[in-house]
């Protein structure tokens, strides 16, 4: 479906505080519309649509410094929800304190462990601020606005500032800027029809993960079924399968739509060479 | 080169405070001589092995739960060390307290914030304990051993215990069993031939990188050059390369040693069909 331009009010599960990137994520894949609603785990928020309480959940999936998110990944296998959207959120990190103080007062930074790692350059010109690691980054926010004590300030993105009306007082201090999160739309499969997403551009992806017998080779063949019909692929990454040594599975992206005749056959194809495939949703990319 | 039974005086450098799973990583790979240096990033520990400060590093690149560490495969691009190891360190997470004081007593227990997400059911058993995020597993037990305030416990492995003089009050509270760190061990190649590392097992692997030219089967026909040797493949992975979109770089580990024959001639052809091809090395297996 395409954006109808209006409200979407549209129920987001997302893992977080208020103002975190994963709730940007949820606003990048359904407009300002959206209604959502924080989880303290990646579990509660699989949880929530596979029971209705939200139509859908905005999960990360990988990270451009930090990989793959396979706790995510599992929690698709465990679940039976379908991807239908998905957008790239940048990763900006700020320096946030309550409204009247200034670099010069701040003594004390609050931030995922994470967070200050990727601002290091940051802390190193500044040693006379103490780094404070925390759960969260916008819950970092959250609590020196509460605390207001006038010397601490905490890292997070431009919408936690926003959340808590905070200031931003030093702009984009993370080390490198290449730090993209890759988010998941994720919808039961009997209500994704129903959604709508924004602003989809270029062609659609389809993600799939399949299991091949252990032997030399058995990846090659399996990617015969791609090759032999040009199917562009957009990400493959092994991973080990618990308690069986030698085995793997295959997370793998490729462009085209399952319904379409040529992935379609090379799906088919792909089910008689490897010993399981699951097809996990096709879906467009919303960009930010 | 065989363990020689004896002392080890190599010097590893290892990311984080003593007592850390990396230093574990460091031991299981170079038995219980080796004298660990603890750095403070894995930018230091890359430094200190390329200047000479340190023989070796140890250090993470895969985790079962969290993925490949990419940041460590972008410093093992920009530097010039090679891979002489790899070993598997098992993540199991102790509560830990100074002598005397018991789980009824504690409070609050600190830990990185990953710790502490991975021990979530017991956290929830144990609704007294408030949770404090700190920026290292190990460096959690040196300050609650140093403060010993009598209700301030942390979450670390085992060797924390032991390093800082503490005790485990309650064992192995990890959600997730199946928790395990992949760490490589490199050296400068010029140093490579005089490290002895322990107790390797099974068959030697070979990890490379490379990037093939952007269109359908790319991929597909790389691999084939392994394929049509019957050569296994333990590892792959996909990266998208920064400000090239659509283009990809691929982690690839392959089960051989890279001057065996069909090894060495794969390797050959993958480069006629590749756009670029690094080795980063050769090397066996330790156990823990």
């Amino acid at each position: 479906m395409e954006d109808t331009g209006g409200m979407n009010r549209v129920k987001a599960a997302f893992q977080g505080e208020r103002g975190a990137f994963s709730e940007d994520a949820a606003r990048q894949l359904l407009g300002p519309g959206v209604v959502t609603i924080p989880c303290r785990t990646f579990e509660e928020m699989f949880v929530a649509v596979s029971t209705g309480a939200a139509d859908v959940a905005a999960a990360p999936i990988e990270n451009s410094l930090a990989g793959s998110v396979h706790k995510n990944y599992d929690l698709l296998m465990e679940h039976d929800l379908t991807i239908i959207g998905e957008t790239n959120v940048r990763i900006v990190h700020h320096l946030i304190a309550p409204r009247g103080v200034a670099l010069k007062h701040v003594r004390r930074v609050h931030s995922h462990p994470v967070a200050l790692a990727q601002c290091e350059r940051f802390l190193r010109a500044n040693p006379q601020i103490e780094v404070a690691p925390a759960y969260d980054t916008a819950g970092s926010v959250k609590m020196i606005v509460e605390n207001n004590s006038g010397e601490d300030a905490a890292i997070a993105g431009a919408t936690a500032a926003a959340v808590y009306g905070a200031e931003i007082i030093a702009q984009g201090i993370e080390d490198n800027a290449q730090n993209f999160t890759r988010f998941l739309l994720l919808a039961r499969p009997d209500r994704a029809a129903s959604i709508t997403t924004v602003s989809r551009r270029g062609e659609r992806k389809t993600s799939i993960v399949f299991r091949v017998a252990n032997k030399p080779g058995g990846l090659f063949r399996s990617l015969a079924a791609f090759a032999l019909r040009d199917i562009d692929l957009a990400k493959i990454e092994s991973r080990p399968i618990e308690g069986r040594p030698w085995e793997y599975s295959f997370y793998l992206d490729l462009i085209g739509d399952q319904h379409d005749a040529h992935v379609e056959r090379a799906l088919a194809n792909l089910s008689e060479l490897a010993e399981s495939v699951r097809v996990l949703g096709s879906y467009g990319r919303s960009e930010g």
